[in-house]
């Protein structure tokens, strides 16, 4: 197999080399930008839904699922919404051979399906809150170029949408919505920004968006997820009232939080390295790749081994395989390196012989131990991987920033540029094009960097309203 | 609330009001036939999901996704098939405001999708056999009434792809999915006849269906599953081909396995009865529900003691909800009746003095036990229940079926006829013309009736190739 190009000088040919080499989509369905999620692949994909409905059930929220179909007339009551989307969106017209009489639009995402029947659903405070999520496919008629999880047309997608008696609690679920995804980011060995957007990208129709972005290669930054509060902007038209304990009506006030397949690509994108993918132990398909290697003589019984051991890891609760292909061993490790396997186990004549296993995880970090400690060894270096790969990100997190003084130093830095920015839409768009980029918003919380005193805006030099905004070019 | 209709005298009437009432799927979503799974109904999805992934990846199937849209040029490669749903099929026409240079079709079924990708990743023998399932919706549009869960245009379905070396192979997978199968239906305690489709109506493609069928009220059948043998039949167009040891080309043969959310339509239909739905304890959204009956004192603290009960059951692996809801015991009592709930368990003053439960199973089986032994007695009288809903249930089933000696004997009878027949497609259809319905097939395995000696077909007297054949009319 020819060597993956290098992360660091071609980034995208990196990336879409290492997906394909892992075998963790297939992209040669005859519609572009809609992959197959091969059995290996799949596996990664369960667990981040497992990952995710733990997390967010944790916090209270319900699994629904709404149909995939929106008619026209639903899809089209929130008009800013429609605008943002109406490009972009497949139109079902016909069935059978008959045209329908309402065209249907498969849904992008899911306000316009669920807001009819949360009106239904809504009539008492005491029917709120109301925080559902559904895992489902979305699709996007993608005009530019797709790329395998990041950019596709059919999307594995994650939509919590909750209903609030009232603004400050529509708030506090956005903060819960946040610390819901800390865990989740901290599961996967992912470093991230939460990032609140400028008005003028905010998502369609709502009040104010918060982006949860990651540096990737080659100076870009990749949305990996979106917590936005709507107000009433779509209770409003979608009617969706609640009767006060006082007998008042009010409108609710909505949030919705977004995830995606995109993590997946994020996870390849930020472990990833010159031997191919390298999963977190949360979601990788399979922990620990046990690899007999044939003795000399026919009574050295490796397999038997490695099955035995494969079955006490099952036991204990671990995601194994025994690699008993009739490949030579090298190929097989250089084919779970690519895999992006955590931990990778040796079992020869000599480790039967002596009761132990050899081992070396997806770092290189090698080692062995007596096989009746099998399972706590695991256990610890399964850890320590996790924790290694989570400090590499952090480091590689940390040094993607960097502070721009001026509108000249923000354009092409391979850093995202944290910027001192007045808030008024023009510096915003100033900024946009030194560095033809984003202004992608205002952090919320702390950046890994030393910042000095807030002065005075890069743009206008205006010395109110200021804060430290990100800018950057996203993928 | 109104009464349940009668399920003898009017098992559809009774059927649509029992799901309404129990909350199962809302169906006021604004595209005909399209339901919203509903935060309860969705719950008993997720436990028949997990209970078909549990069983089918027993048998070595592995779970893969494949897009939801179908370019027209492969879904018309296999010409009986395109025939078996052209009239039936949604078409996506239009992305954005452009018209698609390929129209897509949202899946009715996978062949069309996964077989050109079956084509590329299979090139050996070692390749095979491939067992692949998924678990996603597809689309019917539906030109009959629709019913929850049993007709509906977006549908929650199971299928399994197999690709083998040879007929018999393929022969051997298909009885592997009866057995799994046996097993789901157990847990679900859901008596059911395999039967063999006559040519006629076998799948289109097939080389032979296997359906999965129950009576049902008035007198109807319903079909809760198919397996099929499709030889090959699709590997020829599509081109699955694989090289054998020897060097020499072969085309694989195929199976599938397909089942939907009509399981759960069939659950409520066999175990529902005129207090409402009833679950077995399996797919049950909650297994138990405890009502805290409140106290005249206000120290006696019956939700604090309900609260403990359900953590100790959650503990246990028993999925538990407190209704601490302000209707009075009563109406609580009732609603989680017709909601289907195994176990109730009611904690009053009483109780509490006497450190002890009082519970109700959904059959009305009453009973009290010390609180120390509460895990132990849930499980116990769970156990207890699935038993006696089962065995109602197959009571239900051998009193459905009845003999048939002649055409006469076919019409108005509120039975599953059972047939001696010839095996010719004419006496199959004056069958079917005799009783206003289909020809099921010939079951696999027993019927559980006495059957006399086969001595000649009920239509034509021919004394040659009887077998006996099942004819009812379906659902």
């Amino acid at each position: 197999m020819a060597d993956l190009p290098e992360k660091r000088a071609a980034f995208m040919d990196w990336y879409l080399a290492v997906v394909e080499a892992a075998n963790l989509t297939d992209k040669r369905y005859p519609v572009k930008g809609m992959n197959v999620w091969t059995p290996y692949g799949f596996q990664a994909r369960r667990r981040l839904d497992e990952l995710m409905i733990r997390e967010i059930e944790a916090t209270g929220s319900t699994p629904v699922e709404f149909p995939t179909l929106i008619p026209e007339t639903e899809f089209q009551k929130e008009a800013e919404h429609i605008k943002g989307f109406s490009a972009e969106v497949y139109w079902v017209t016909k069935g059978g051979s008959s045209a329908l009489d309402i065209p249907l639009v498969l849904r992008p995402t899911s306000e316009t399906a669920m807001y009819p029947i949360f009106a239904i659903w809504i009539r008492s405070h005491k029917d709120l809150p109301l925080n559902v999520y559904q895992i489902v496919n979305t699709f996007r008629y993608e005009t530019k170029t797709t790329r395998p999880f990041l950019r596709v047309r059919e999307i594995h997608f994650f939509e919590e949408h909750t209903c609030q008696a009232t603004e400050d609690l529509a708030t506090q679920r956005v903060r819960s919505n946040l610390a819901a995804f800390a865990q989740m980011a901290q599961a996967l060995c992912l470093p991230y920004m939460a990032v609140r957007r400028p008005d003028w990208d905010k998502f369609a129709g709502a009040y104010y968006s918060i982006a949860l972005d990651i540096p990737v290669g080659e100076a870009r930054t990749l949305q990996i997820g979106s917590i936005h509060h709507y107000r009433e902007n779509f209770s409003r038209p979608y009617e969706i009232r609640y009767e006060a304990p006082d007998g008042s009506q009010s409108y609710v006030h909505q949030t919705t939080f977004g995830l995606s397949e995109r993590l997946i690509g994020a996870v390849v994108a930020v472990h990833g390295d010159g031997k191919g993918a390298a999963f977190p132990t949360s979601i990788a398909p399979y922990e620990v790749v046990i690899v007999p290697i044939p003795g000399r003589s026919p009574t050295t019984d490796t397999v038997g081994l490695a099955n035995e051991a494969a079955r006490r890891l099952r036991a204990h609760g671990r995601r194994v395989h025994v690699d008993t292909s009739d490949e030579r061993p090298g190929a097989k490790y250089y084919r779970w390196e690519l895999a992006g396997v955590p931990l990778r186990i040796e079992l020869g004549a000599r480790e039967l012989e002596h009761k132990e296993a050899s081992c070396t995880d997806r770092r290189g970090t090698k080692g062995s131990f007596p096989l009746d400690r099998l399972e706590e060894e695991v256990d610890r270096r399964l850890a320590q991987y996790d924790s290694a790969i989570y400090d590499a990100a952090r480091a590689q997190f940390r040094s993607a920033f960097a502070l721009a003084r001026t509108l000249r130093e923000l354009a092409g830095s391979v850093h995202v540029r944290v910027i001192a920015w007045c808030g008024s839409e023009a510096c915003g768009h100033a900024v946009e094009e030194a560095i033809d980029g984003s202004l992608l918003g205002t952090p919320e919380g702390e950046l890994p960097l030393d910042l000095p005193k807030l002065e005075k805006c890069l743009a206008c030099d205006a010395r109110e309203g200021l804060r430290w905004a990100l800018a950057g070019r996203s993928l």
